[in-house]
């Protein structure tokens, strides 16, 4: 899997809903209602997760979530990244 | 609720299995075979700390989970800090 150059990150990016790129990796920040949402939406994340063999790092405090993707073989952002991130974004669709 | 004193946390944090007082919070790192166990474990601890009205805050990276627990309303560590320390490490011996 191959590193994505800043360039292709931006580009991708783009079609995401409220991500953003720094030091290395995509991220976003979510707020829900109570921390029984924030955290049922952690185990449907955690299942796709598991699904694409591509994990996130990510804080929970309460109602709010931090999720940070990378790929650590790669050093960078990949298209794996992109996928975990999409499949988030289209939870939150669902909500 | 009130703020435990440095001494009391140091007394009760001695109880405990494997936490450290800092930043006015406790601390713990668990390390889980996969990510699986990780969040298995984490849902668990969802559970608990909604019964008993009081959340971590908490990063989970792969098979690692980092737990933090403080009673911001009362600016420190308190006895509901305590108890739900001590639900997590009872949590984990029956792994």
């Amino acid at each position: 899997m191959m590193k994505l150059s800043k360039k292709e990150i931006q580009e991708k990016i783009a079609n995401l809903s409220d991500w953003t790129y720094n030091e290395n990796a995509i991220h976003t920040k979510i707020e829900f209602e109570n921390f029984k949402e924030a955290f049922s939406f952690m185990t449907r994340v955690a299942f796709e997760a598991e699904a694409q063999a591509h994990h996130p790092e990510w804080t929970n405090v309460y109602n709010q979530v931090e999720v940070s993707l990378a790929t650590h073989d790669a050093g960078g952002v990949t298209q794996k990244d992109f996928q975990l991130a999409k499949t988030i974004d289209q939870l939150l669709g669902e909500e």
